[in-house]
């Protein structure tokens, strides 16, 4: 029967590959049976409730293999029709790789490797953390393992490397790869381009190691499992030795890889593996296999926590309350308490953010994150001392230099659920997580990123540390509330959308150095994500429109061009995100059409062309010096922008 | 002597600093004396011909400790004067991180961590790959080490292990790394992030690692230094335990790593080190030393060289011919040779692209690269087989899925000189490598990157895989050619403007889809960015404004609007970073003011407005099916695009 039901998830890959015509076929067949083992022996889910918060995670970080996870969901119970598998990489539920949120009992958007591995460390530490927190004698709220396939290119990125790194280091017991280790890349064999010795190494790094041979032998692969589940101290890599594209013609080689094996192949296959039934038939004997070993056994140990968990809810009333708000997850941020930070005097955002940040996750104990190591700088740090093997109820996490861990490892927390997680860096090293912060929008999850030392101002550090295209890259994101705050009351506003966001990931970007507070800057102001802050007095003579740092320059220039007898309105636009979102009649009223406007912003001129054709930018890398001779060098000062609208406008 | 030497380093660190009130000392205090036995014991590098091709290369990856550099480039004689560094971090020669091309000696632009020891790995590969290329018996042209210095910061990013990992896979035995083991970094001790086992995880990865324990003996490092030269057939890292601001009140604490220790602590630590000398006094007999162990050593050495050469010309005529030409890197496309290809029926231009690479990797034998492990997808291959340890003549580098590290190693052996070099990969992951890609632009390299599928027309492989604002993040950057060829002319064209470029990378980005070919696009057109492919008949219309395979579109769009009477021009710009250097005469020639622009594009809208309020994009995630399909989910269709040109701009 297990061979059988193994070649149930290999013969409805094959043949779904086949029928798309498109797909990688080579992880199917050669990791189906560890992934057999570990849903039917291992992984506690329940199809009827995905949701679940104390399931087992399991991530496919080899996202290629998707028809590898929609095979075995299928045959477990989760939405994935028969249908569905024949219409894989077609519109529909079962994309070329999963997708979070778009397809039932998919934990993680994958498929740009390095990703998946690290989302499960994120898994993990959340795990660890709110174990921590509500875990009592006798009851164990949360207590789950986080399992990854991966492949070797998966553990050849960087970002899966920095996170294997740090998940050694926190010592994270319950999080165990399963390395689908077959020799082969796209590119032909591992050995091309890496040649590691893979248990020292991991060794090296925290791990346990653990080696099963032969990739077929289901025992083998059960007891590495075991031995993985038994170390509580040292998250586990299973490197289990398989064949690509096992039982085809061209098994072992890169040539199963990412294409179909086709049609008359896939009948010398079924031969192949003793596989007697037809394209997509699966007999029923062995649906009730998978109903019986992953849907019940599941539905049966979910079951069992749901009694504890009542239980626990008379023993520990508060607790469980608290747990509850945890996973709905809708906390509402008060701004009244925040009311007197607004009132700040001429303080940098980040420190703004910092002191908000402090203050918020006093009363929000969800609020969980870190930065890469520039706490310091970023202020983005959290709060009850840091996160470690030994403090696990902390929640300021020392990711190291470790950018792009970071944003993967933030998206894996607020993946999980029960956390609201942020991230946090120079505003230049958001170019280490572009790809994180991309899947985060693709995924529809509220992550945030906080970066700090958002322009030419950061000064001395010189155009390395200088953003320049960041903004423009990031807003050209889809799916991504870019906010750039110009004062204490828009960084306010910021901390409250990002935190009240259900289905949008955040990027707050903060000044290193001071800028000035204004009168009307406002919550509602930022969440429109532009709008007027200083009015005209008679007929507008022109728009100053501008985000950050540079409303103050705009303030400022608006000054000068009063005296000259303008009327000039300023305009804060701190996210374009949400500005689009608002009606065409809103939008007009903030920006007139033909009226005047030059925009201002120390960075990309890009993104403002869709509100004017006059831009003040810079297009050009920056300069090291102190942040007042930069500004200077690259002419942006009042004086500067003054003359600029009445020379580029009028 | 050796002391005062090494102090020197240490005070002019300091003063510096303390100076512009900014910078970081401890790396200067702890490291001198490494770096001091480096430059006056082995470094082999000529002042006064700092481009000498067989110079040593030296890379200080943790770029924050500039001052070091600086100091010791000072003292040695290159061109940085007493002046430069007391205006260090001012406008001028000695900006706060190291920038290449900007002041001598500086070999790479340095800073942003794991940068620097990744272009190292790049320029070890080249002096291997040149030294088999040129060296004959008795003729060692090309022979000389690539040291660098890293942090503890440096080897926790994914970048640095993924060009480490490179590293001991290609056997690397001249990359020689001084690793500042000083247990601090920014955020306090390098525990709070980070608890490996260096040596056996660098075993592991086919490393030598060296132990130097007490990182103020000079013996020691010697030593080690030897002891890595020895091991030809594995890079060294030699671990050199140091004390971070050493002699400092605050020494081995995070707080002496990225401020000023201030005037007074300056002088209690000119009294504690034993250093009776001035703010930016340094004795003439320390100059004399630096001008006997390093500037005259290396001249010594580099006269030995000439001599050898000067023999190798007589012996080798060819050889030193090509040489000559290698160094000298200014060959010239001859577009005639190509012109069969540029006849190309229907083809992708990713296919294209590796056929006009082939063919002038035949001719231009300076051409090498590969791609992160998706050489038959991008077609972006090196000729002459796989470069491998044991075969370094080849030009094929299989780079493996390390996306980040090709970036940053093909800028490597991009400055290391007399390479054209190349890095391939899926488009959308350019995203993984865009650290390396501006710093390329920083430093004024002429890189090249070749991204193949390049839009949602990727199909299958859906929205993880289908870039929509890399576009816009890449166009933003500035000094960088984004070039998106729309048919085989135009990629003949990007090739030669990439291998002609003296200082600017280029990233040239190709369908995976099948183009049209057109008649008028031209090579002329591609140098000034954009140009009209097709011209109305009679009093124009508008324009349909597009790149790469949208131009298709654009065409086919125009023979629509054209049954319907109107005249269309179509523009094809490929690039918008060499049209924006084109005259204003030029630029409006193409794109008349007042006319209506559709621009047209599969991607972000936001690189557009700067052209035309009407942009006909994509400011989504695309989907998962075949391509047709997904082209006519979000409507990129002929009709479409005819009708979006009449009801948007008449």
């Amino acid at each position: 029967m297990e061979n059988n039901a193994i070649n149930a998830i290999r013969f409805l890959g094959v043949d779904a590959i086949n029928q798309a015509n498109s797909g990688h076929p080579g992880i199917v067949l050669g990791a189906a049976p560890m992934a057999y083992k570990l849903f039917t022996a291992h992984l506690n889910i329940d199809v009827k409730k995905p949701n679940w918060i104390n399931r087992d995670r399991f991530v496919l970080s080899a996202g290629h293999g998707s028809m590898l996870l929609y095979a075995l969901n299928h045959l477990s119970g989760y939405k994935i029709s028969m249908e569905d598998l024949r219409n894989f990489r077609s519109i529909g539920n079962t994309p070329g790789h999963p997708e979070y949120g778009h397809t039932e009992g998919v934990e993680a958007t994958t498929g740009p490797l390095g990703q998946g591995i690290s989302n499960a460390v994120g898994m993990a530490i959340a795990e660890t953390h709110l174990a921590a927190r509500f875990n009592k004698p006798d009851f164990n709220v949360i207590d789950h393992y986080t399992y990854v396939i991966c492949g070797d290119g998966d553990l050849q990125e960087g970002v899966a490397l920095e996170s294997v790194s740090l998940a050694g280091h926190l010592g994270l017991g319950k999080l165990i790869v399963l390395f689908d280790s077959n020799d082969i890349q796209l590119d032909g064999k591992v050995s091309l381009a890496y040649s590691e010795e893979h248990k020292k190494k991991f060794e090296a790094m925290g791990w346990q190691h653990i080696l099963v041979e032969d990739g077929n032998d289901l025992n083998l692969i059960n007891k590495a499992i075991n031995k993985a589940k038994k170390d509580s101290n040292r998250p586990s890599i299973i490197e289990v030795k398989t064949t690509i594209g096992f039982g085809a013609t061209e098994q072992g080689t890169s040539k199963v890889h990412g294409s179909p094996i086709g049609m008359e192949e896939a009948e010398k296959l079924r031969v192949t593996l003793n596989w007697p039934y037809k394209k997509f038939e699966v007999p029923t004997e062995i649906y009730n296999h998978y109903r019986k070993k992953v849907t019940l056994r599941g539905q049966r140990v979910h079951k069992k926590w749901n009694q504890m968990y009542q239980e626990y809810q008379n023993q520990y009333k508060d607790e469980a309350q608290l747990f509850d708000a945890f996973v709905k997850n809708d906390d509402q941020i008060d701004l009244t308490s925040l009311e007197d930070l607004s009132q700040a005097k001429d303080e940098a955002t980040r420190n703004v953010s910092g002191k908000v940040l402090q203050r918020l996750s006093q009363k929000h104990l969800n609020i969980i994150g870190g930065s890469a190591d520039l706490t310091a700088s970023t202020k983005a740090k959290g709060a009850d001392g840091n996160y470690d093997r030994d403090h696990r109820l902390a929640r300021n996490i020392n990711f190291g230099v470790r950018e792009h861990a970071m944003g993967a490892i933030v998206n894996g927390m607020t993946l999980h659920g029960g956390l609201r997680v942020f991230g946090g860096a120079f505003f230049v090293f958001s170019d280490y997580m572009k790809p994180a912060i991309r899947l985060a929008a693709i995924m529809h999850i509220p992550s945030i990123f906080v970066f700090s030392h958002d322009s030419i101002a950061v000064g001395e550090d010189g155009p390395t540390h200088q953003p320049i295209e960041q903004l423009a890259g990031l807003r050209a994101i889809p799916n991504l509330n870019v906010i750039r705050p110009a004062d204490a009351s828009e960084t306010i506003a910021a901390w409250k959308i990002a935190l009240e966001s259900k289905d949008t990931p955040t990027v707050i970007i903060l000044t290193r150095q001071n800028v000035t507070n204004y009168e009307h800057t406002s919550y509602e102001g930022v969440l429109k994500g532009a709008y007027i802050i200083s009015k005209e007095e008679e007929e507008l003579d022109g728009i100053l429109l501008s985000s950050g740092s540079e409303v103050d320059l705009a303030m400022q220039a608006k000054e000068i061009l009063k005296e000259q007898g303008l009327n000039i309105r300023v305009v804060s636009m701190p996210s374009q995100f949400a500005f689009e979102q608002q009606t065409k009649k809103y939008q007009k009223q903030v920006l007139p059409k033909r009226k005047k406007i030059l925009a201002i912003e120390m960075a990309s001129s890009m993104p403002w062309y869709k509100y004017t054709k006059d831009v003040y930018a810079l297009d050009s890398f920056g300069a090291s010096a102190p942040a007042e001779d930069v500004l200077k060098v690259f002419n942006f000062t009042k004086e500067a922008i003054a003359e600029a609208f009445l020379k580029k406008t009028i």
